[in-house]
């Protein structure tokens, strides 16, 4: 079933409009007609199946026939900090991302990113990362799209540690010297509600100095086991691990 | 430090003899110098620290200087079945899936499968996906290079059941009724040493018809959560979530 997210202005009780992109998607690539079935879901993850009633030039207006109560959202909310990597890795990582659970992306620069970000170019991508992470939230059932936050620097990721009940570091070095329960330990802290930072450094990964300041603002250095992971991989593979934690060990 | 996958031949107890590409790559690209080192791992799993003491167009000669007694490999030897996914999407399951511990994997043409691999283009991919799995393991600090199995059908698939300890098969529909727990308890069985055949379908899944012969056979219909992953996304998560069982959970 083809899903749709919509604002809450667009939702009443009993009634839906899809405008704009999405309601050319209906129109042009589904081809839909009156008569056939989407699901649509309001910025409080409030998800119905409708009917479509009306297709035409202003958008496309549908009726409110089922409630779902699906839960789709990872019980616990996780922002990715990732440190900006290389060509189109991170838009690999919002999709994927997406699809395992996350709840927000924070790219930021850190000492070892090749890339550099301006103000022109942080703004394009974080509008084409939204673009991602809205079709992946759709594709993959989702009640949320996952927020792409503006790119930031070390600074805003030592301020959002605060911002979570608990925050890991994945450090390279911790993974070699064999550091394996500590990931395990922190998630078997947390209980459904709960919010997890996991700060995951660019491909030559996060310098030995951003480690210790995100330490000492709280976050938990992590090892993801034996074998070396990409910076691309390792975000996907803690992603899984929560998922596998608070919804598959059940 | 710079890894490489030598023969049995190529190592004895005290020599290393790099040939071919690799020996290229160390004068080439990473332009070493004898008395620079490098790890060696050999067929048998033997991982040794040498020194380079000789590189000239015969190849590079290097002298063992250490025994290295780490452990990389997933305790659970997992080999992916996965239904020919489109366009480059194997060749990144193979890099993830090897960075995330796999033993082997079998592409096979599923009956939804979009792409179509005849006998010449069939090799010509086993031979480019051997490359991408021999590149990951080095950068991951595999011990093993994961086997790349010529591509193959349903029955080969049914075939290789009866090899392995247990086998799963990713099923979508039962990940959409909230089938979730039953992954878990596969994993909850095995031990060290044991092996797991997971079976993924392709874009448009694996038909009703192909999940009961693969059940049939003896395979257990698991669901991987409450969200609709993508063909080359599902392999990875369930990697991921036997690494997390089996190496940081502990």
């Amino acid at each position: 079933m083809q899903r749709y997210f919509v604002s809450n202005q667009q939702m009443t009780e009993n009634q839906v409009i899809i405008l704009g992109e999405d309601a050319t998607h209906i129109k042009k690539v589904m081809r839909m007609q009156t008569g056939h079935t989407i699901v649509c879901i309001n910025q409080n993850q409030r998800a119905v199946l409708c009917v479509l009633d009306s297709i035409d030039n202003t958008g496309v207006r549908a009726t409110v026939v089922e409630e779902l109560t699906e839960k789709t959202e990872l019980p616990i909310a996780v922002t990715i900090a990732q440190g900006l990597p290389k060509s189109d890795k991170l838009e690999w990582i919002v999709q994927k991302g997406t699809e395992l659970g996350a709840t927000g992306f924070l790219p930021f620069s850190a000492s070892r990113s090749v890339v550099k970000w301006d103000q022109k170019k942080s703004e394009k991508k974080r509008e084409r990362l939204e673009k991602i992470a809205k079709e992946a939230a759709e594709q993959s059932y989702r009640l949320n799209i996952p927020q792409i936050h503006d790119s930031a620097n070390e600074k805003a990721v030592i301020d959002l540690i605060a911002h979570h009940t608990a925050s890991i570091v994945l450090a390279e070095e911790q993974a070699k010297n064999g550091e394996t329960s500590q990931f395990s330990k922190v998630l078997s802290s947390l209980t459904e509600g709960d919010s997890l930072l996991v700060i995951v450094g660019p491909e030559g990964g996060l310098s030995e100095s951003e480690v210790d300041h995100f330490q000492e603002a709280g976050a938990i250095p992590c090892g993801l086991g034996p074998r070396i992971l990409r910076t691309e991989t390792a975000s996907l593979a803690t992603l899984a691990a929560i998922s596998y934690q608070f919804e598959l060990m059940r």
